[in-house]
């Protein structure tokens, strides 16, 4: 049997254009011998539709969708689309009033509906907020083959994997007692970094645990903050890679089920990128595309400061849609250095997009007049920093409202955590690239992305950062070295530890008594920050929940 | 037996002092002969401590402080104190890490931990994101009084007087079966307008359908974008109405329960605000006021444009904060009205708050000099408008960093639903005081402010509203009447209508496909919006998690 597996890239909420690439990619693989197409979790509306699900209205359309798609696909090929349909027995039963399901879909009808199991509630997952638990081991046959039907986290609760229980049952066994022959996983799964070989290690185990041949396809595309790096994968029942889907873009993947050995036969094998940098540019890269186009944008601008973080967002933005689509302004003040204007213009004739360069220092002096008869006789500070930084947000988002172009802001991860970033002044833009991305990674990248010719100026990695609100100014008169700063702020942000476990490992306990300050009086910033990529485990934004008036 | 209700407000993770406030009220009560004192839902780390409750250390330090509470407590009175705890066995049986816990203290000691059963996971509740669900029915026994506890939402999933069930199980009905004597209920319920009545309806049917006396203790305080009105209360055995705590302010109320007649005695309560302006005015001032001093901040500015919006935001300050800690800041462009001027100094003198006058025609002008070079050409517009709420929204900034107030803006939720506000302009602030209130209801609030003297000036409530962002623009010129468009909205963000069913119920094709796209157009400028206090059923905030990139 020939099953193919469509890594596809919705747009939530677009039911007509999704179902349209359903039906393309089944018209496609008909033609080819296929019998059963494969699609991602809620392939028919995207993930995450988020509170779209609340309106009724919605999951109607969703099921009107789904059976003239029904009729509309070749008869002979099964398909299974991802889909939200209706609990009917909420309202006697309790729970919740949708299902997270699989319709199968053969000969015109929608011939049977499965409901996922397992419902992630923790991170940027919010499924217990809409769907009721699916009670059955979902399971089909076609030509003879049983299938055993996983829905993403149904297969994520392998005790001897894990080390312990997410979820009382464990849907995969239920399987396999009913002595499945091929064990199939639809899944929206969003990338972090490092988390495709966990995937992958996960699904060798279940497949030699239960000696059972597993596909796995995988959402792709962004949506939001959130992004999905495809990387679709069969595994047979000894544990071998079969196949595996191209990462970060659109495939369409085929295999073959042999009958006589019960087994995947050894398909297409898509490399995964050679290392950690390379993978987090390819997500980002997509990550911005793919915001910029589902919000209907061709065009991005961005404040050029010739500094690191804003070089990389701009390479980022012109490798995603070309540098013609990409404009940098730089704006500087009478306290930026001659080197932030020559190197954000060095920077942007490597990447050959348009610069427009507009100085504040009038502005300053309007603001500085104009608030005279409030502030003087004060010093200056943090205020003034913070009216260039939102001059130059204001210059940036008339821009954007004058030409259509989305505003990309450019603070990185560590500069988010500790706050060091103008709200209203940099931090806006309708899309936050490398909010993720701490600042250790953030010169990696560039030293990585340099590997064949100078993209990012060599200057501008190796000075020392600097907001430049201020004669002299630089990040380390005020923050401990980045090494320390990001290795403290991942014990902090990912790993939920104290500052005295961090004192206990050696680190400095006035300098993490400091830092965790600065994470915690941040929050009202982070609230109101734009959507930010995410690349780790423990992204700022929709799972990142801080109560803001808090001890 | 006597029994004291502590209407409390807690601070979000303050376990320190929330403790010290429980342990002064226990002493306090002590003295007057009570047995047993009830405190809020989570009344140790308060409501809702979210994502701080991912830090073990967080649920170490809370169970410490329980501890040296049960030994610093009068030895002879019963304390129910709620709290998280660890559940020991979610390796093992899956589920989340944590339980969400009473604490029964008597004598020095823990003497028992009872879990809550049903965990709200919708609007902007997240209870399935840490804990698991206590599998047992709650009862305890004090001086031979058989007491049954539920916790907030246990109580709520009544399908005889809702019309259906939320949860498979009822607490309160095994709870009966259990034969308890008098039940109890421990909340943290989030106002909303009109919620106080239904709670009173519920839980009268409860009392008569169970033929149980029940007392019911909220929690009051505002934390973040939720306001807790407090208003705890207690039914007896035939659903009469014994004893109401005061609306949006601490209380300690104290009962007594006749063991003979096995039902409370009538006690004291309080009024209810005789409309619904009252109360909205008062969640709002409460709102406040918590937000500001749990931020630690004093006092706060404003931009005061002679509008409604702004005057009814400077008068909630006032009421909250003492007009002495309220600045209005009076912006005026070449498009002001002279009406603006005048109007927000008469309403700045009918509150007593100081004002300052700083005119942008000067900033307007420099930033059409320095965008010159880009904008020639190009017809005056959106761009235009909007960096003139920018530069307002600069300066408000500046002065609020400068001087430490805290800035309030002033949005109501007809605009935060349609977009008519600027990001980084008038959307600027550290809380959004009226976002969740519909421009009808400010009309009605300001009306009912002037009952006995005239408050928000009259030409202020007459007047068309205009963002005067060009000559003679009023908001009438693009939007529909605020009657229509509050009722449209009502239905697209409450009801979750379609527009066609809004087209059927009678309103304009037109006018309502122009607002559905409106209200999903400005999604992206919710997502930065800082908290808003919430006062109705599905409020823009935690609540509201709707996908930007989408169709």
């Amino acid at each position: 049997m020939k099953i193919a597996l469509a890594q596809l890239n919705p747009t939530i909420g677009d039911l007509k254009n999704n179902a349209k690439e359903i039906l393309k990619t089944a018209q496609q693989v008909a033609t080819q011998g296929v019998n059963l197409l494969l699609t991602p979790e809620l392939s028919l509306c995207g993930y995450q539709p988020r509170d779209l699900l609340l309106n009724a209205y919605f999951i109607t359309e969703m099921e009107q969708t789904l059976h003239q798609l029904a009729r509309d696909l070749p008869p002979n090929l099964h398909v299974l689309i991802g889909l939200a349909t209706p609990n009917p027995n909420f309202v006697v039963t309790g729970g919740k009033p949708l299902f997270n399901s699989i319709a199968l879909l053969t000969a015109g009808k929608v011939q049977n509906i499965f409901h996922k199991r397992l419902l992630p509630t923790y991170d940027v997952f919010d499924e217990n907020r809409y769907f009721t638990s699916g009670t059955e081991p979902n399971c089909f046959t076609i030509d003879g083959i049983k299938i055993g039907l996983t829905v993403c986290e149904d297969l994520w609760n392998d005790e001897d994997f894990w080390g312990k229980r997410s979820y009382l049952i464990n849907p995969i066994s239920e399987l396999a007692e009913q002595n499945i022959d091929l064990s199939i996983n639809l899944s929206a799964s969003p990338y972090s970094l490092g988390k495709q070989q966990v995937r992958e290690a996960m699904l060798k185990h279940t497949a030699i645990k239960y000696d059972r041949a597993v596909l796995y396809v995988n959402q792709v595309g962004a949506n939001d903050d959130l992004i999905f790096d495809g990387c679709s994968l069969g595994f047979d029942r000894s544990g071998e890679l079969v196949c595996r889907g191209t990462s970060f873009d659109r495939d369409l993947i085929i295999v073959e089920f042999d009958e006589s050995k019960q087994d995947l036969k050894l398909g297409k094998i898509q490399p995964l990128n050679d290392c950690t940098d390379a993978e987090v540019w390819q997500a980002l890269v997509l990550g911005v595309r793919d915001y910029i186009h589902k919000c209907s944008f061709q065009k991005v601008i961005l404040g050029l400061s010739g500094g690191i973080d804003s070089a990389l967002v701009a390479a980022i933005a012109a490798e995603a849609l070309g540098a013609d689509n990409v404009l940098g302004v730089l704006m500087p003040s009478p306290y930026s250095s001659e080197h932030s204007v020559t190197d954000a213009i060095a920077v942007a004739a490597n990447l050959g997009i348009n610069t427009r360069t507009i100085p504040i220092g009038d502005l300053m002096q309007g603001f500085d007049r104009t608030l005279e008869p409030l502030f003087a006789g004060t010093e200056f500070g943090l205020a003034e920093e913070n009216i260039q930084s939102r001059i130059r947000g204001n210059l940036l988002m008339a821009i954007s409202n004058k030409f259509g172009h989305l505003l990309l802001s450019t603070g990185n991860k560590s500069e988010m955590a500790v706050g060091y970033c103008t709200l209203y002044g940099d931090m806006n833009g309708g899309l936050a690239v490398i909010a993720d991305v701490p600042k250790m990674r953030v010169f990696s990248i560039c030293k990585w992305l340099n590997r064949e010719r100078e993209i990012i100026p060599h200057n501008i990695i190796t000075k020392p950062p600097s907001a430049e609100l201020k004669p002299g100014q630089v990040d380390q008169d005020s923050l401990p070295p980045y090494e320390v700063l990001d290795a403290i702020l991942e014990a902090i942000v990912c790993e939920h530890q104290s500052s005295q476990q961090l004192i206990d490992r050696g680190y400095d306990a006035q300098v993490v008594e400091k830092i965790t300050k600065l994470v915690k009086r941040a929050e009202f910033k982070r609230r109101q920050a734009p959507p930010g990529l995410k690349i780790t485990d423990r992204a700022f934004g929709t799972g990142w929940r801080m109560p803001i008036a808090s001890k």
